[in-house]
């Protein structure tokens, strides 16, 4: 008997099917894993005692006895955390816990988007949220950023542009706190130009913080929803990549008359309650120390990683040293094809984000890449940018053999 | 200045918002919560401490060591508790590890179905897969069930319509093992019957079986997946009611054409990988022995549920005694209107779950109500439908007072 064939009943337009996993390449610079040191194994042992002794026998209730915005405790850490760090002023009231700032930002695009709406983004940008927006169908306008962000006067002008067609964006989506990929921190000055932008054209905006902790001084601007006099910002956050990724735990901060509308649409019966309660007992005690050793480990490997470029591309690899997070923006020669040496360089034991899908501009983002720092060991960064190199040269001719041999010798 | 206004921004089709949270009322028959007693607390602790002390340094990767289908070990877990419980022979490439047995049902849907399609449905059912439906834009065709669950005639002869207007439904919808919210098993003939019209009409069966381990006597038929020859089911279950319902985890068993393409929809980054790590541990050393302590604590709150109800409602209220599951679906006399005595019992302290959003048939419904039992403690059981009796008697005159003040005085 034939096996049954689900072919004709799929919907239409779904992904294509996935390949079966079959592990991590050796050299793997993709995706926002973090450092296996940095876990807090011991102190997430101890809160996971505690709690479950506890709250433990909570577990038979759906929300706990916290209802479905998210176990209290962590909604109370967080109401600090987020006045301490980002001056944000709210209540447990705003905050809706997610299962991962994914979730968030598929709340917030559930509650705003729909088929032919437009929105206007970062350029280059996180991979997760420009492919979210291709499949709704929403027209999402790239934005240029410079080693400050997003641009005003290209904010400014598509604003106009936009209002002068009768277009109304839905949001302003932007990741002001070590951009992905780029890195970049927003200023405090240039958020005020933003806000009053969007207060000018009557546009939310949606902030994602998401890497907003690791900072490597340890100092930021005030988030958006902080500094907006209007309440048109959703701000949403997460503990991916300041305790543990496999945690699957964010949040949205927003207005209630928002959270309202996306509560609503969160119809999973919560999100999920063991993570909160470990996350909230660790960090109600031992967030503030966390990060900080996080951020020294996280920032030696990015000098491992930029010093590994340099010594493997010299010149032909050009970067800006980011202020924090777990990922470099690199540009490499004009006539190298990172769609081309993704896949080259994935046959070799190397993984790397190739520029075009972490991009709206295809072109410009041809020739960059975007390379991960966190997961991999020192060894491994050095041992896999060598690698890289060599498959980048054998392809593209870049970069030239000798300057970097010699440079090699040299340490 | 005033506050922004999002709500011409709102998608059109939104739920209403969702009320602040303002505790559960006193008396809860709603949810699927569980027995707060039966929640294996110390063993959860030493899970968690167990399995962090060996694998915690993996939470720094997405998805731990095991790929985007969830921690391997659960995965391993199941396809043996699979094969022992429900006679299902797969590998842990069939089993997608979700967010709760929602996340699955949503994945299911989102593959399979688009706007206009129809579906065919156990008539009384899970809220939450209606409502679903619902959204969706999705004709749901409810078959009546007996107290053997989804009746055959009725699904021979839709399948046979349908067939008739050129309509090839996506999937039978059904929850074969402990349904609800009638409670009813599919016996193993019968789900021979169904199987063979699903096959003889090619169409695939949805197989929702998240309350399949909650059966008094231990003894179950095999799942309609297992007895499938033509792979065309997908079977879903979940921890929820097993160990605990705030733990969100579910699990999809589908053939590989089949998870290949919903995985390509899950882009939620994993589900949540401390609740997987904890429950595997927990699962592998204790999951045979806690499932038939938490069933008989189950089946005594069910006992003090049934004798309250005829104690306070003597005839008027009518109910099978289910064979498992942790709800109860009531008969009330034709002129109670439970919306309106779930409003008016809420106001007294009461929630209980009105019949009409329980089924597709509003009018069948309309004097039907589901009872959750799991939860409440036995005396709460007992005041609680007293207290819904008197809501009941003043609304609509039923039960009448004399008797029950007579066989609550001999108590």
């Amino acid at each position: 008997m034939t096996a049954f064939d689900f072919g004709p009943l799929w919907a239409t337009g779904l992904p294509a099917p996935a390949a079966k996993w079959t592990g991590f390449p050796k050299y793997n610079f993709v995706g926002g894993h973090n450092d296996p040191d940095c876990v807090p194994v011991e102190k997430l042992k101890a809160a996971a005692e505690a709690v479950l002794a506890r709250e433990g026998r909570t577990l038979s209730t759906y929300g706990l006895a916290s209802g479905p915005q998210g176990y209290l405790p962590l909604r109370e850490f967080l109401v600090g955390k987020l006045k301490r760090d980002a001056g944000i002023a709210c209540t447990t009231d705003n905050i809706l816990v997610t299962s991962g700032s994914l979730q968030a930002i598929d709340l917030v695009n559930g509650v705003l988007l729909s088929k032919g709406d437009t929105v206007i983004v970062e350029k280059d940008n996180y991979a997760g949220s420009l492919s979210r927006l291709v499949r709704l169908g929403v027209n999402a306008i790239g934005l240029p950023l410079d080693n400050g962000g997003m641009k005003m006067d290209a904010l400014a002008s598509t604003l106009a542009d936009l209002k002068s067609k009768g277009i109304r964006p839905k949001y302003i989506y932007t990741i002001p706190t070590v951009q992905n990929p780029t890195g970049t921190i927003v200023s405090e000055e240039r958020r005020r130009e933003m806000l009053a932008l969007a207060e000018q054209y009557n546009v939310p905006i949606f902030e994602d913080d998401c890497y907003a902790d690791l900072i490597w001084s340890g100092k930021r601007p005030p988030a958006l929803y902080a500094m907006s006099k209007r309440n048109n910002v959703i701000h949403i956050g997460s503990f991916s990549k300041s305790v543990a990724p496999a945690l699957r735990v964010g949040y949205i901060v927003a207005p209630w008359n928002a959270i309202a509308r996306i509560l609503a649409m969160k119809t999973d019966a919560g999100s999920g309650a063991l993570e909160q309660m470990v996350l909230a007992e660790f960090c109600n005690a031992h967030f503030a120390e966390h990060v900080p050793a996080l951020n020294r480990a996280l920032r030696a490997k990015l000098e491992t990683l930029m010093d590994a470029l340099a010594e493997q591309f010299g010149t032909a690899a050009e970067f800006d040293d980011p202020p924090g997070g777990i990922f470099l923006w690199v540009k490499l020669p004009d006539n190298v094809d990172t769609v081309k040496l993704a896949e080259k360089a994935l046959a070799a034991g190397v993984s790397i984000n190739q520029g075009p899908e972490w991009s709206t501009d295809k072109t410009h983002a041809k020739s960059r890449l975007r390379l991960c720092f966190a997961s991999p060991s020192h060894e491994t960064i050095r041992e896999g940018v060598a690698v890289l190199a060599d498959v980048c040269r054998k392809e593209f001719g870049v970069p030239e053999r000798s300057a970097n041999v010699e440079k090699r010798a040299a340490r």
